[in-house]
């Protein structure tokens, strides 16, 4: 085979990345602040003697599982070293059986999605009020839950994120309370929240709050590698012995020692001395950093709570969710501004920027991002245009078939206008977050078909679709 | 959250254990002497700017994506971050419908079978010879593969292993093309063959020989991290819109750059000047190795063909399989004579010990297997009884319904001679390897019973019964 490399190699670019100088608020919440470690290639090994096997553990994993199940509360704990996207998977496997019906936050992350394409799962989809201002979600209400659970006898399980993607959770002690009388099991993709048990200025727990299984990705906002998460269970509700088989299906049977030691090194940090007086410290200067944020004018942040929509304990301060709309920048303008002042943001919507901030982050990048903030909002006047008015509401696409009777029948490509009235064969998002837009399955119409126009012209990347250009767009259907 | 561990982190422990002067004859095929490379936290990132996405990429993934395609002359490559484990999911599930069914060897690993739960397939099981001095399974043989597929036109898929474990491959030459005749996509696990393309020493890869979709773990004998592989398609039998859809799904939507950084290194290292030099290196050492294993007398290795059974193409000779039978030597013992001498093996058997090598093994380290087995091969006389004798041959459970069926069905749990004719609810098997004694929807016989009880017996570990003794064993079956 010959060598036909001629540029850097992807370390060679992420080792000079780390020396750009770029400040990230992004994920992984380690902010890559870690400890120094030796190279990984020096302690990369596999199920040996004296180590152990992930997919049936009796040594050091299984104590180390076992002492997270103690400090979470859980009944058992276990670490996922592919994402929360195989803790989602298995976790909604377990919980179910093929053909079963599945109510599901239709702000679900596409792995949610997958899962019920995998057990073949018929979904029906609750829609959280939104947040117009914000481009956001906020939380499902306990009466949504109340009402399917009560007028659809066969509901088999519930899945919903919380926190969303900026941040706000549902009210799960009601939501938890509404299940367990249905004797349905409560799924909580709490992704976004792996900090939330570690202090009170977060919102509580879904395992605290009465959740069967929680997801936690701990690459997110904790110090832990990318791809690392942890899902915890309680309660009979859901097979462990199901539950235990479907992980090991969905992940590697050659899990990474680099990442299980990440995570085993990430709880034995946040639970220490060290990671305790590293949080109080971090939200000493997250409440600092939303002070001076809150003063802006031409920009706006996602307030801790707003009257009538949510509460102060319904929202994770750690995020950062900017719109300049009322100065007329669109979220990928304020996008480009923060990354010239060398601020790396994690999304950028329409009208919105969102950036993550973690524990690891310095006191010195918390101030970048405040002086950065401080100086556009300096520069842009409020009154002009708002660019991005008008953009968005959540489209509510009718459901003709589930998703895995529409990915079972025959495709083709349409485009354009003869989209309008035919049925999705793809997922259609953006990502992140990787909330579909439109599942196989449903029918496109013309509300939709805009939207994804709006998306693609504001320069957003929509995935699922095979053109580019708005006006160009190809979609496959089913005949 | 209580802080309440008190023993040393699993990352001090991957530490000290690779200071503890025990040589790694196992995966991963790096060896723990990879490039030095800096602190995994420093270069840990995730898809923002001026990097990739994984599940969608257009820069800086997708070229070394296509760049590892013409490399290996496929049409089309891709990265896995969840292990040969995703690849056998995705382009089972992509090659086939929801109820199809499949031409499996047998002797596939775990992930077939999960494949053959999550797609609800009707397996058609081929069994291959039986080399029972070596207590391991040959290659599939064609006229099987014709056999099965001229009486069966509902198979939808062919899936086979090569090379074994143990390193035996199947005629994938003339099994492509069987397949080709009866249009049905042919996917080959070559888990332990990612090497066969970068030296003639080795056999040829499934790639070459015509098969539609080839797994690799890059892991396990190239240098690159454990839970790394590629996967590689050609020809249009297998959707690739499919394809890349279950990749998707199967692979955490936060791929770690650790890993993707580690299969980029491992592919440019074997297609540089310095990576061919060492595999040159490495066939001498290991041409001298097999000379010095192949003059013992009471210790025997497999040898690189046994007339009637394999030639010498057939066999990865970069795998050492050892049985001391003739000297009374069982596999756990000659495993343990061995870890005395500081060389960890990668497999036992009831009466064989696998030792793995790689480009990246020293001539100090092969030096060392050698010196040891020649030291045991004196101790030991030939002529004792052969503790091993008879014990194993392959099982061929009865099917009563599919995978899928049986796991949607209640459980309960069954003992002893109570589990006769009873259908399993478990996977049962040994890992290493992984491969499945009993699947779900299997009858349970009397000779499965006493297999599983001689394997208990010589004490290896027997996953999915649930219970250690012989006399209690407990596994769970269908109601």
């Amino acid at each position: 085979m010959k060598n036909i490399y001629q540029v850097p190699s992807l370390y060679e670019k992420l080792r000079q990345y780390s020396e750009s100088g770029m400040y990230p608020f992004h994920m992984p919440g380690h902010k890559r602040q870690g400890p120094q470690w030796a190279s990984p290639f020096s302690w990369d090994i596999t199920e040996i003697d004296g180590f152990d096997d992930l997919h049936h553990p009796e040594g050091i994993l299984k104590e180390a599982m076992e002492e997270a199940a103690v400090c979470y509360g859980s009944d058992a704990s276990f670490f996922l070293i592919n994402g929360s996207t195989c803790g989602i998977l298995a976790a909604m496997s377990a919980a179910v059986s093929p053909g079963d019906r599945v109510l599901a936050a239709r702000n679900c992350h596409k792995s949610v999605y997958h899962g019920l394409l995998l057990n073949q799962l018929e979904a029906v989809y609750l829609y959280p009020d939104y947040l117009e201002a914000f481009e956001c979600f906020g939380g499902v209400r306990p009466e949504q839950v109340e009402a399917a659970l009560s007028g659809d006898r066969k509901i088999r399980a519930v899945v919903l994120p919380s926190p969303t993607y900026e941040g706000l959770v549902s009210d799960i002690r009601r939501i938890g309370e509404i299940c367990r009388r249905y004797d349905v099991p409560l799924i909580v993709d709490e992704a976004h929240g792996a900090h939330f048990p570690f202090h009170s200025y977060f919102p509580a727990s879904a395992l605290e709050l009465g959740a069967d299984a929680v997801i936690q990705s701990l690459h997110k906002t904790l110090p832990a590698f990318t791809q690392t998460a942890i899902l915890h269970v309680r309660g009979s509700r859901i097979s462990r012995e199901r539950l235990e088989m479907f992980l090991r299906i969905y992940q590697s049977s050659s899990p990474s020692y680099i990442l299980m030691a990440g995570i085993d090194a990430c709880l034995r940090y946040m639970t220490g001395e060290e990671g305790k007086k590293q949080m109080e410290a971090y939200v000493r200067r997250l409440t600092e950093l939303r002070q001076r944020l809150g003063r802006l004018t031409a920009l706006e942040m996602l307030p801790g709570e707003l009257k009538g929509q949510y509460g102060i304990r319904d929202l994770d301060r750690g995020k950062i969710l900017l719109t300049g709309r009322k100065a007329g920048l669109s979220g990928p303008e304020l996008y480009e501004m923060l990354r010239r002042c060398r601020i790396q943001p994690e999304m950028k919507t329409r009208s919105t920027v969102l950036l993550m901030t973690s524990l690891m982050d310095s006191e010195e990048g918390l101030d970048r991002l405040a002086g950065a903030a401080e100086e556009i909002d300096r520069t842009c006047s409020v009154g002009k245009r708002d660019q991005a008015e008008g953009c968005y509401r959540p489209v509510r696409p009718v459901q003709a078939m589930s998703i895995a009777r529409a990915l079972a029948r025959q495709q083709e490509i349409h485009v354009g206008k003869g989209l309008e009235g035919r049925i999705s064969a793809a997922f259609v998002y953006i990502y992140p977050p990787g909330i579909p837009l439109l599942a196989p399955g449903e029918v496109i119409d013309s509300r939709c078909l805009d939207l994804i126009r709006d998306y693609l012209e504001a320069g957003l990347e929509v995935h699922g679709i095979l053109s580019e250009g708005p006006e160009n767009m190809r979609i496959p259907v089913i005949v």
